[in-house]
């Protein structure tokens, strides 16, 4: 945790705020805060800045916040992933939050099983939680929109335009194909790029033709098949160098 | 698991192959093979193929491979990697050895908790374990070759040169920094690049330098602070894209 991610809920009305729980005992027992210290604090979808620690005890942290300062820039990247197996969605989540990804739809498909539908991880709430560990990792405030859609053709036909209607560039990567990403038309310095991220075993081929009936280019990801948690920031860090090349 | 990792020691006289233990579990439970199917296979540090289960049960696996295949094209990467805590480092060997980076120094650094060498993560067949995993998931059969290194300093002033004698480009990720990875010169296309990624609080200006005199050009990761295993992945990715480039 390199910031404490603060709740609205959190503050008194004088200004200062108090954490219970987690955050409590990870300013006590990871950081070893004491009365005085300054934190590195933010606030959930606002400003970064520092907090002093007027009291810590109790299993409670009372700090005074100055939040002062815009929270890193956005990814400009959204992601379309086939939902992965609840271990795996652990440690994605944390990292699509971490890398300032701004939406990311969790899809189902046919390679995708399902019972994952059933687990826990899918709820808000859960979510929520984990995308809280990423926007600590990268000192962030602004976790990414996630919309969970248990219909893979009416998401794709009827909602994906509406929500993605400002996305320059539909992406599809895929285990197998032709062209590598270079081959792909390269996207303008402010344009934003759409990743949609199969299942191991890749979309099946009529996915692949109703994602490309809505304008996604499909490159190949090559002959490695790699964990999903390894494929996001390979493919989100190809993005954004591959945009930021055109400049 | 997306192939069966033969080693030489499981082959009979006859070029038949009996596997037990981790491998025929999962044979049996995940593939759920029979007699008659056909599995993928490679061989450790050889060819793939696929392979006849001539028997299956008693916890063990009959196979007559075939193995007629090169396994896929290495990265032409390198990876200097400050000793991530044992957790992380659980993650991140998997993810190297499926992306294919060649070689991997883990090193010590002001900023690696002395703990982790005590680690049994650390131990030769524990590390050849996480290397194998990662391998099953990339359908490869070649490991990167890993050297641990306690000492920062002597490993970069009198064996670094040696070790990365072929290397074209040494990059150094840094935290902060002007320059982002595009104003470094572009490899040519068989070039081979080693980077340096440090711990999550980066190198301490004394390993920069160091790192520096042996000739690293320094880039910045930007702001965000991210977490090893999601760091790894992306600049991996980069670089490959960044060579793929100048072609």
């Amino acid at each position: 945790m390199n910031l404490l991610l603060l709740r609205a809920e959190d503050f008194l009305p004088d200004g200062t705020a108090r954490l219970r729980g987690r955050r409590a005992v990870h300013a006590k027992e990871v950081l070893r805060a004491q009365a005085k210290d300054v934190l590195r604090v933010g606030l959930w979808g606002g400003q970064v800045g520092t907090a002093e620690v007027l009291s810590i005890g109790g299993g409670e942290v009372h700090l005074r916040p100055t939040l002062d300062t815009a929270p890193p820039d956005r990814a400009h990247i959204d992601l379309l992933l086939a939902i992965p197996r609840p271990k795996a969605l652990k440690k994605v989540l944390p990292a699509v939050a971490s890398l300032g990804v701004d939406r990311l739809v969790l899809v189902n498909a046919a390679r995708v099983e399902k019972s994952y539908f059933d687990s826990k991880v899918l709820a808000p709430a859960f979510i929520e939680e984990l995308l809280a560990l990423g926007l600590e990792q990268a000192r962030d405030t602004v976790p990414p929109k996630v919309f969970v859609r248990e219909r893979f053709r009416p998401f794709v036909e009827d909602e994906l335009a509406g929500v993605f209607g400002d996305v320059a560039h539909r992406w599809l990567a895929h285990p197998v194909g032709e062209k590598p990403l270079p081959a792909l038309p390269r996207p303008g310095p402010t344009e934003r790029i759409l990743l949609a991220i199969g299942p191991e075993g890749g979309w099946v081929p009529f996915e692949v033709q109703l994602l490309e009936a809505q304008g996604f280019r499909t490159f190949s990801l090559g002959p490695r098949i790699l964990r999903v948690e390894t494929a996001v920031p390979l493919l989100v860090g190809q993005a954004a160098l591959y945009r930021q090349l055109s400049a």
